[in-house]
């Protein structure tokens, strides 16, 4: 049976209290939201406009104006939010919670008497909606309305914007669908497949459900839907002349014939998550077995090792298996965001860890690698190589940037980014009928009740810097705690008053099934060693390379640090690499060191080629920070994929 | 004193017999002339069609119609009345000679009252005329005119379309100027500079020079003119946003500032071969050594091992120094071509043999590399590295082909590739007072005046295939026979009978000095080693790589001799590498083969990523050929620039 037997833990049930995470969350409540809230107000100085509340100010009739920004514009509003709201589900904040009342009143000021609420058409084109469902992002921005309705609902009880979701969604349901008459579409960007299963979820209406299941279900069948559309109304079709046409949008095929991650990467993996969803509720085998070929292929055959996906920027798309250069690439940090929504999915059905290491590696990796340590900048792009001189000057590489960027015109991953970490505890602890998992390892205080249990137990850890958790239970309990163990670590112990304590194995789990004491601190500790990581060598550009990895944390070099002409640089994989934990640099971060030797550009004289003889070598002492702080202490070169010395080696 | 003090040989003085070259001449003569007039009288199946000669007889007032085709498609056929009169200054052909006539009778037909003479602006604009120099190619298609009039006048004798040609600069000379009330301007792609030398040289008009000085001494003045016209006459600005703006076109600084070349390369080139010209004729030496600095520039920071320049396909330019990517760059063969003009030029001045060491590696590599064997096909872009899948499915690789096309909408390659071709005999021999330069290696027989001589001899080689060259004597005769001795060659014999004969050393020649007697064969022993070549470890993608070179030619391998997944082929430095010829291959080759090692693939699972340890390897007998012969045997990967085995070194 294909459904989701295990379920969030509600953020209102985890206190955080953790050195690396805190930091985040202080940040995102602190920094993020508020900085976002007047950026969608277009009050910061120097950064684009956002016009976004502006938008909705004029939809509202409360002043006069057109439409400005993106079509997709309102989804900006809403994705803050949904921050907002798991950070008042964490912690309240009546101005937070002021603000987004504010809005929401505007929001229903908008709304038009039919439920429509989308300003770029009531604004610009009113007889123009749903004709254009392939471009113009109504679905999607109504996809993001119904998350935060739903987040918001769950945080403060209240019903209002849950309301005017519901109405927009039933005014959608109205026009698309399956009965006569009816549009036969589905969203050009999708996202509104999964905020549908949330709606389901959280009213148990199963129209939405239905709704969900027809847009993944009529998605790529023929006569195809986007086709017609394009003929009938005259729109543009920019993919015409692409290699992926119709599958930009993954609509090429219907999705259980797609066995390849193909197209714009945001939207590939917010289908995805849908299609889980949808596959869950109405326990659905192909379609489960649909996504399964798709994550596959993903972390397979298209993932970086950061975490990142979509290895061009032409359409911010994938491209094809093991082509994933690394500095033309776009690894958008809104499309890591979807793979660990993607992932969560999938262990949701199948409880299986494989998919929770991967949403780990992406995490503390592709995801924020994309926010400054401030909290102010951004990352779109996440190259795993850069030359700044190749930014400005080469134009194949202009969309990668050598330094965060304040706040996007098209601004979809700073919000996105927050609402992921504001909400980070959900992803933290899952919930079966007696058993709590643990997939992530976060400081911190949670309780929550089990069929047969109530358990409440802290968390103290230094993770990611060292393996060593400890849970200490404050209530005497009977569950099962099964905790990740991750796939990095290759020995570990489970030990209680030092005392090792049985568990079983279950999908990358140490499960350990007992009356938890009161006071009783069980120590799981993960060896966490540096490790060189190779690539396949179907991948060409890494071939001969090492990438550094700790823990969950993927390191690079910086020229910061170890000057420029990074590509010169070899690892010498028999030289021990050091840890040292830096507490002023970068917030605070485990730096690695190992003695690496450089070509000696100096032997070289003025000539571009010569006769081949052995480079001569410097020793040089390589510095490595982790992969996430990159980039926050000026402009420089970059590197995640080290030249690595390679023996002649055995041949078979 | 900047002048050139030595000149071409005339082509109607040398008779090539010569394995390697008379083929592509043949094929020049048979197939490509023939096979590119069809194409621009668009009777060619399955190509794109041209509209060239169709345009000229609409302009000419023989048909009624629109113009068709590029704003610069009338140089296409000027380029192939160059190529043909080239092939006609060899080898009288009475047919072409007359599709060369019918067309120049077209021309004059075509030609305004006032001289004007472009069939975009008669056709489509006629009020319009120069007022988009900078986008437009008015003068771009002057200058091919006036090539194609002064190489036709020397082949034929005839005038006609030399009048013609100087009616239209008189025109152009009319409006554009430095006098009061004229424009102010020059030409956004370069060519009538050097043209203009040409005609100069022709007719001694010193007009034409002062005309050619003025373009050059003007382009980038501030104010600029590009600037202007673009508010004047609400024109485009296509690179508004780019790094390079107007450097796009060389304008953005005046000539003698500019350090770096930069912008799009063909029209670099053109521009760099212009303004040696202008020096020379005009005893410039400020200008001179612009020259050499842009040349510098361009041979030891950005110029590709096969003699390619222009690292990015966008604006198909220059990038940065050292930046030189194989996979995405763009190598236009045109470029290439551009580069032999401004060697030959640069030599002239300087009698250096370095200039003529490029030309070598240009043409045996970077130019026949575009043209397929059967002369049929041709590349615009040479790639370095080739990966099919990429071609289709990478949008930033998808200006990559991995096959030869037919012909292309701006065919520009085809018709440059057959008049360089076509007037090769140029390229090899110079002569000065009393001196012949023997430059390229080239078999057949050459007669010629020097001050004091008249010397006629033949030459035997199988070059490039091997060192030897036999110069035998036809004529007592007593001068300086001076002969280059190539960069890549670190040994050679000079005999005679088999006795070491005397010669002195002079910036990369060998002068023989002596009264040459009748019969006598002068015999040189290029000593032809195959080696590897490295490249400066600042180029960030050739790092830890060698490239294979024999003679003057680079090789490359195949994925047709070499299986696929060619980046996991590791060349061993410690091998032998063999030669062997292979007559039925790819019209006959050497063959280079060697052991090497190749990372086993199937030591990898599906993981993406795993835990460092050594590859495992395959051997792999490694089959090579040369690189102007790729993609004559179906599609399939290549790389120029093989992985290489590095040792630890020795550190200092």
């Amino acid at each position: 049976m294909i459904e989701k037997s295990v379920r969030p833990v509600k953020l209102s049930n985890i206190r955080i209290n953790d050195e690396f995470w805190g930091s985040y969350i202080k940040l995102v409540r602190e920094q993020v939201i508020p900085y976002q809230w007047e950026a969608l107000n277009d009050r910061v100085e120097g950064a684009d406009k956002s016009y976004c509340i502006q938008n909705f100010r004029r939809a509202a009739g409360i002043e006069e104006g057109e439409f400005n920004g993106f079509v997709f514009q309102d989804s900006d509003l809403y994705k803050w939010i949904e921050a907002a709201a798991f950070s008042l589900e964490m912690q309240p904040d009546s101005e937070l919670e002021e603000w987004a009342d504010s809005v929401i009143d505007l929001m229903e000021k908008a709304q038009q008497p039919d439920g429509y609420l989308d300003t770029y058409y009531i604004l610009k084109e009113p007889d123009k909606r749903f004709t254009n469902l392939m471009n113009n992002h109504e679905l999607y921005c109504m996809g993001h309305m119904v998350e935060a309705a739903v987040a918001y609902h769950n945080a403060t009880g209240k019903d209002q914007m849950l309301n005017i979701a519901r109405r927009f969604v039933e005014c959608g349901m109205t026009h698309i669908g399956p009965e006569r008459g009816k549009i036969k579409g589905y969203p050009g960007h999708e996202v509104l497949e999964l905020a549908l299963i949330k709606l389901y979820d959280l009213t148990r209406d199963t129209r939405y459900k239905d709704f969900a299941k027809y847009l993944i279900d009529q998605r790529g069948q023929k006569p195809l839907y986007f086709e017609e559309e394009i003929q009938k109304n005259k729109n543009d079709f920019g993919w015409q002349n692409s290699y992926n046409k119709f599958q930009y949008y993954q609509a090429g095929l219907p999705v259980r014939e797609q066995k390849v991650a193909q197209g714009h990467a945001v939207r590939a993996v917010y289908l995805y998550s849908g299609m889980a969803d949808v596959a869950a509720a109405s326990d659905d085998e192909t379609l489960f077995e649909a996504c399964r070929t798709l994550w596959d292929n993903i972390v397979n055959k298209q993932m970086y090792v950061t975490g990142g996906i979509g290895a061009t920027s032409n359409g911010e798309a994938f491209t094809f298996d093991y082509d994933l250069p690394n500095d033309t690439n776009y690894a958008e940090s809104c499309a890591s965001i979807g793979l660990i929504f993607f992932a969560r999915r999938m262990f949701e059905i199948s409880k299986d860890a494989r998919y929770i290491n991967v949403m780990e590696r992406v995490l503390y990796n592709g995801v924020i690698s994309g926010m400054s340590l401030d909290g102010k900048k951004f990352f779109y792009v996440n190259p795993l190589e850069v030359d700044p001189k190749a930014c400005e000057q080469d134009p194949g590489k202009t969309h990668i940037k050598p330094e965060r960027q304040k706040w996007f015109g098209c601004a979809c991953c700073p919000p996105n980014i927050a609402r992921l970490l504001s909400s980070i505890g959900n992803y933290a602890y899952e919930q079966d009928r007696n058993r709590l998992y643990m997939n992530l390892f976060v400081g911190g205080e949670i309780h929550t009740k089990l069929k047969n249990a109530d358990l409440e137990f802290k968390v103290e850890t230094n993770y990611p810097w060292d393996g060593k958790i400890s849970i200490t239970n404050n209530k005497p309990a009977d569950y099962e705690l099964a905790i990740r163990i991750p796939d990095w670590c290759e020995a570990f112990t489970l030990t209680s008053s030092g005392k090792s304590i049985p568990y079983e194995t279950e999908r990358g789990f140490a499960v350990i099934k007992k009356e938890f004491d009161f006071g009783e601190t069980i120590v799981l500790d993960l060896v966490m060693e540096t490790k060189l990581i190779a690539a396949n060598p179907r991948i060409r550009e890494d071939i001969g390379k090492a990438a550094v990895q700790r823990g969950p944390l993927v390191y690079c070099i910086e020229e910061n640090d170890n000057g420029p002409l990074l590509q010169d640089i070899y690892l010498d994989p028999k030289e021990k690499i050091h840890v040292v934990y830096e507490p002023k640099l970068l917030g605070g971060v485990n730096v690695l060191t190992t003695i690496a030797k450089r070509i000696s550009v100096e032997d070289w004289g003025d000539e571009l080629y010569r006769t081949y003889k052995e480079y001569t070598y410097k020793d040089q002492e390589l510095r490595m920070i982790p992969y996430y702080a990159w980039a926050n202490r000026g402009i420089g070169e970059m590197i995640v994929w080290v030249k690595t010395f390679m023996s002649r080696g055995d041949v078979i």
